[in-house]
């Protein structure tokens, strides 16, 4: 059996990232940035201006009664030129007038009649922002290779960028397989149960940043197999199948891939999972998942989910990882290593997981309800009550 | 001045969710349940199955040999009982046919000319999944209120729900005022500036779990500023403007929400931020962001945010908090909370905090670079070398 970490690194071998797109920056929240450093094309702020409502002045005057010249307002026409003993009236952001080199707040200054008193010496360059003080003209801005932020999108805004360059989402095809299958919303006939792996991959394609395009459930034939696997590969960057990868008389995927392209089956010491068909066909990977909607999820996690994010430029899975302690003896497969469904939770002592429920790969609801896999390792028949495990966390914790 | 947690508390005072839309399981991911316990209408999965591949029969006949009398295969017709002495060839997922009460795997089996031998006496129940052994029939399962994952839209199409009830994204209309604005991707005149703040805002609507509405820029004009606010809440729950809420005489949001409705104005004891503007036009909360975008995004994560996320029925801001440790004295007001803005990265030794540059609140780039907030409280000047603060992640954390 592969380690998981042997497993991923052959599935990432020779992966490469989806070429870039020109969007509107507007739309860029979440996409990860594909055309390098952002020049700088003038200063960010513009021009040098008041972090203040107040007089922008001469340091040196002292503190001298000064002469109201002028008024400086944000986006206002040029104010006048303050000579020695002027003053301009400035608000917030507004330009600094030629000629002032510090601005007195409001507060700190009083005016009547055309003459501006001030309460004590102005430091020189006090409540003044130089042009450029967030980002200099010319400056080679690095977009880090992450997810962007509202925050990102307001600076390359300020920069005044409308539009940016990201990686194209990688679209997957995604295809259960099994003749007992029937879409939900449909009432099932003996035998037969809803197909839970179609919409939940097709989610987990989306949630890793990817566009997914969910085929028709394939019944238990090669031909209608082999079908479907060509018109998703058609429509798509990669193709994950569930079902049908196993030794059964009835399991096709296999047989499938071997006949459009290449195939590699590994078995995993990893729990929930194991058994994951891989192979490309016309260059692209497809990956066949277990059947089972657990076990289907969670490869997904550990090894379909990298493979989007490298596509997309990125490193890992993205998740944030902690360390949580169990109270709880959880048996698990000592051959494998096993990702348990937990719930965490931060406490003052630090992080608590608790399960979310039987461990069992055909238990959907108790994943349905975690909020971390806890990774226990190869070698452990059991979680030792009071030890600290790794857990990864699905989402953000409170 | 308030503190943080007085200024929220009256933010989220009074308000109330968002009603409940039907949509479709498959585009539930992100989405918060809004229609109590889902009814499991047949048990999940709703017949007893097999683990593995293998030959259903009965555990009481111990190791005699068994008459194969037919096959089960999942979503295939139904196989004949298992009598006394029989057995049935069985496929993962596939019913248990009538009689029989174990599995024996394929690898602990032989088949031959019709007779199955056995290497082990069967035990009773073994490899067998029973009927709703996932979820009962009858069962009332609690979603938790929180964004629904990949494994929940599983469990929902297991259960066989095509549609389920989620709250409606509260629309928020976002209004950037300043005679000095233009958007990203116009050039600049002179004393002029890009508008960061819409597109910024919009962005974190949006990974709130609103739905934005971006406004055209008003100009410091109390007429158009009131047009502007009078259209953005005929379309949204709530209205975020930014600047315009200082004292200066060119600032007319405040007049404007008295005008229309009722004012709440506050100095709240945070930096970045400070001013903030709140009030009430028929019914729908309006809140007045300083202009800079640093204090208008802080302001937003910190007090937006939770607005929202309650309108969602979720609780508190969903980001995860880490305690990071400093190396460096970074200077703060210590009459208000700081949020400065920082790497976290994780190490060996726990999680390490470097400040993403200059923490002024015109500075935009820094924030842009950080990955976190550092939580610095009031009464402190500097943070202390070598000493760890709480810090709220803004993303997920590798």
């Amino acid at each position: 059996m592969l380690s998981v970490e042997e497993a991923l690194e052959r599935l990432l071998d020779g992966l490469t990232s989806t070429e870039a797109d020109e969007i509107p920056v507007a739309d860029a929240l979440g996409r990860v940035p594909a055309g390098g450093p952002i020049l700088a094309a003038h200063d960010v702020p513009p021009f040098a201006n008041s972090a203040m409502d107040g007089f922008a002045l001469r340091a040196a005057d002292g503190q001298t009664p000064r002469r109201l010249v002028g008024e400086s307002r944000a986006g206002g026409s040029t104010a006048p030129t303050v000579e020695p003993g002027g003053a301009v009236r400035i608000m917030t952001g507004a330009p600094m007038p030629a000629g002032a080199d510090s601005v007195v707040p409001l507060e700190e200054a009083a005016e009547d009649g055309g003459t501006v008193q001030v309460r004590r010496t102005p430091q020189l360059h006090a409540h003044v922002r130089d042009a450029g003080h967030d980002v200099r003209a010319g400056t080679a801005v690095p977009l880090a290779t992450e997810p962007i932020t509202p925050s990102v999108i307001g600076l390359l805004a300020a920069m005044g960028y409308a539009g940016l360059s990201v990686r194209r989402r990688p679209g997957v095809a995604i295809l259960s397989t099994g003749d007992e299958l029937v879409p939900a919303g449909v009432p099932l006939g003996p035998g037969q149960i809803h197909d839970a792996n179609g919409p939940a991959l097709a989610a987990a394609v989306v949630e890793a940043g990817g566009e997914a395009v969910l085929l028709r459930a394939a019944p238990d034939d090669a031909a209608e197999i082999e079908r479907r696997v060509r018109e998703g590969l058609a429509s798509a960057d990669m193709l994950v199948v569930s079902g049908g990868v196993s030794v059964g008389q009835h399991d096709h995927v296999r047989g499938v891939i071997e006949r459009l392209g290449a195939l590699d089956f590994w078995r995993i010491a990893v729990q929930p999972g194991k058994p994951l068909a891989f192979g490309r066909v016309e260059g692209r990977p497809v990956i066949g998942l277990p059947g089972n909607p657990v076990s289907a999820l969670v490869t997904f996690e550990l090894f379909v989910r990298p493979m989007l994010r490298r596509m997309l430029g990125l490193v890992g899975d993205g998740r944030t990882r902690v360390t949580a302690r169990v109270e709880e003896a959880l048996a698990k497969d000592p051959a494998r290593r096993a990702y348990l469904r937990v719930r965490v939770c931060a406490a003052a002592d630090g992080h608590h997981a608790v399960s979310a429920g039987g461990q069992a790969s055909s238990q959907l609801l108790p994943l349905a309800s975690a909020n971390a896999l806890l990774i226990v390792p190869e070698g452990m028949a059991v979680t030792q009550p009071g030890e600290s495990y790794q857990a990864i966390l699905l989402g953000s914790l409170q």
